[in-house]
């Protein structure tokens, strides 16, 4: 470990180097933003770390980067890692409330300030800084290693399942290492091992060609009302969900899940606290443990309501329509496109088939690897020995990615980890990492990739 | 009445150069715009059509202008009506969709285009000028004549109710005709002889300081959600009105009321395909005749809704407060303060303490004349004589106007007729009245006068 330690220090000052140069090159999905330039940059950066890679663009979207990196003569050629990464950043905006600007990648009081430095372009440099470390030091690789680097994980990442399907034998691998991961509040390493999946519904209710005048509400419905009734069928007061078969697959979770839930760090108080919160936790009325809702219970909360006039004092109008943004977070094994299906048919029954309900960008299915894999074990063990901290292992994240299609064609399980912090802000004004983070970020890969290699599952 | 038009006919281009001028003047209440100079320019219509006026102005809100006219020689000095006109008027925007400018009073195709030429500055100098035509044609008037020419009807009249609880004696009179009225589709002379009241609520819900990330809608509450289950319990399926109390204080249409609303004209498939109404009316589920509900139920519809985000695409956000506008249209008895309580009560007694609740701009008392009182019949009556036209007794309007302080401290009966028309777009661009409508309003009030001075009730 002491030598890995050393390479990295001697190989950082060029690391630093090679993640500012991709950092200022932007690459924002959303806005069609340099991902041309910024493929080929990506490419440039595998190449000089020594791996191969090739350019799929047959699948629609943004292309998605293969690198592959051989086993050295040491190296165990059956044990494959494969990394999942991200070119593309979030928007810059808004760009006056960055301390300097977003694309300049500068470095104050020991932290790197940057769109996209820690969500995901300083996760791909330390990756490729550990295999070169590692070669540094032992000559060559411990197994094989590939990359998968997608470009629209930022806007859904709606063709990345497309390329997993097509290419299932170039990525093939026994494990996954996912994107994201960092300290918490109280240095806390966490892991992540799963994400929730989303239907996100789009509802539109349409009573009439024109706002009417308030008084017809006499005798004339309105889409305002309708909507209002349509969503409370949707849950009762204790926030159970009420779509018919809502729950119908969720999976229960295993004592092994339910236990790991026990030792996540959790703070009710604080959480109402920085947060300003209002109300009970929904969770108290259910008698439920906050941490097992976070992670193993789906949602289905309103993103959205608009109808009619809501700006100062009083207009007296009849809303012609009403629309509301629902969404689903789904726990395995729902499926987005049945809770769609489940949606509708309980509106249909209901009484209210004339309010259109629509998924948008498809949905994303739920995706959690067996808690108690070797694979999982192995990555909280070579956390705690890299970082020699306090390590948190997160069954799954309460959040949402494109884990399920890597699961569903590659059959691998996935873990996340990775060098950001608590005050990252990734998706914000002032994103940045601080380099000692990115330091033991790149000494955890090279070591986690030194004990895989010698894994069998 | 022969000799009546005729008197209107020779008055009638001065009438028209007057009403210009008093267009020309700008004076919106909500915009602070003219008022000023408006309470003069009405003042000097008064004197030159031989009245006397004082401005009053220590009750607060726009000055209230009191103008007073003395019967003739042959006239009852101890009969009064009196007359209700407002000269300020809604804002001419959006101004670009005027076809000639607002304040231009245009003369084309036999109609004058101006802001408040409907609403209600024509009212007022139809009404001045019948007062000239009975001189010219009797020597006199043939009562006493007062108005009530206020400044603020177009936000709400706040102050009125105290000028008129100071000035009682002043405003005494025996009758009142309100301000609006004239020809519909079917070129049938509408009456109306009362109005709805208002109860306009604002609704708050603040559910954390911040929007969160909706993930953590797995154990927080939501405050999109908390509104919806508020506002559904306010009102059941078929649209019966669930707040506690509501119907408590609505007064039974009396036989006499009853029966004029089956004389009224109703086509509901017109309104249907007029408006683009997509829902069945909702009196069908109650077995309710449309215009029994348009005129003596109460409602509670939902003006406005916004919550989160609702742009295009998704958010997944936990919105941190919630808005609705709920406005309650009143028949008498009901109280606008009373139905705000009983609101606040409902909430209270079903968990939702925590959603704010305000009553916007005081609210309204609905006031009804009673439908069988002889001034009533004397409009009617008067109306089809004047206007050799079929004539439609609306009991009470669906709309809602300050009537009830004039009711409460003046104990009048109160008739609404005016020279509007079915395409007059009060409130719109492009608002106008045709010429010979005004001269048959003329006539019409000159004829009430006449026939008024003679009752006794």
């Amino acid at each position: 470990m002491e030598e890995l330690k050393a390479a990295i220090e001697r190989r950082f000052p060029d690391a630093v180097a090679d993640l500012q140069r991709y950092l200022r090159q932007p690459s924002v999905a959303a806005q069609d933003l340099g991902i041309e330039a910024t493929v080929h940059l990506c490419c440039d950066l595998v190449g000089q770390a020594g791996g191969s890679f090739r350019v799929l663009d047959d699948c629609g979207g943004n292309p998605v980067v293969y690198a592959e990196f051989e086993p050295g003569p040491h190296g165990n050629p059956d044990r494959t890692l494969l990394f999942y990464n991200h070119y593309d950043v979030q928007p810059a905006e808004p760009i006056a409330e960055w301390t300097t600007p977003p694309w300049a990648a500068e470095i104050r009081d020991g932290k790197l300030y940057a769109r996209g430095v820690a969500d995901n372009k300083g996760e791909q440099v330390v990756r490729l800084t550990a295999l070169q470390a590692l070669r540094d030091v032992d000559g060559g690789l411990p197994c094989r290693v590939k990359f998968l680097i997608e470009g629209e994980e930022e806007v859904g990442s709606a063709a990345l399942p497309r390329y997993l399907a097509k290419y299932r034998d170039l990525f093939r691998a026994d494990a996954c290492i996912w994107e994201f991961g960092g300290r918490d509040e109280l240095e806390r390493v966490s892991l992540v091992a799963g994400v929730k999946g989303m239907a996100y519904l789009q509802l539109w209710c349409h009573g009439a060609d024109v706002d009417l005048h308030s008084s017809l509400g006499a005798f004339t419905d309105n889409a305002a009302w309708r909507m209002v009734q349509a969503l409370a069928t949707l849950r009762d007061a204790h926030n159970r969900i009420l779509i018919e078969g809502f729950y119908e697959h969720v999976r229960k979770p295993t004592a092994a899940e339910v236990a790991a839930v026990q030792r996540l760090p959790y703070d009710g108080a604080a959480l109402r606290r920085n947060y300003g919160l209002r109300h009970p936790f929904i969770t108290e009325a259910k008698g439920q443990d906050v941490r097992i809702a976070m992670l193993y219970e789906p949602t289905c909360t309103i993103c959205g309501l608009e109808s009619g006039y809501y700006g100062p004092g009083s207009k007296t109008v009849l809303p012609r329509r009403a629309q509301a943004k629902i969404d689903c977070r789904l726990v395995p094994d729902m499926d987005p496109d049945d809770i769609y299906r489940k949606v509708r048919r309980h509106l249909d029954r209901r009484g209210f088939s004339d309010i259109e309900v629509e998924l948008l960008e498809g949905g994303e299915f739920p995706y959690r690897s067996p808690i108690d894999h070797p694979f999982v074990h192995l990555c909280v063990q070579t956390a705690r020995e890299a970082y020699g901290a306090e390590v948190v292992l997160w069954p799954n994240s309460a959040g949402t990615g494109p884990m399920h299609p890597f699961g569903q064609h590659l059959g691998v399980p996935i873990v996340s980890t990775g060098s950001g912090y608590w005050n990252s802000r990734a998706h914000a004004p002032d994103e940045n990492v601080r380099l000692s983070d990115l330091k033991e970020g790149m000494l955890h890969i090279a070591h986690l990739l030194r004990r895989f290699s010698a894994t069998r599952w």
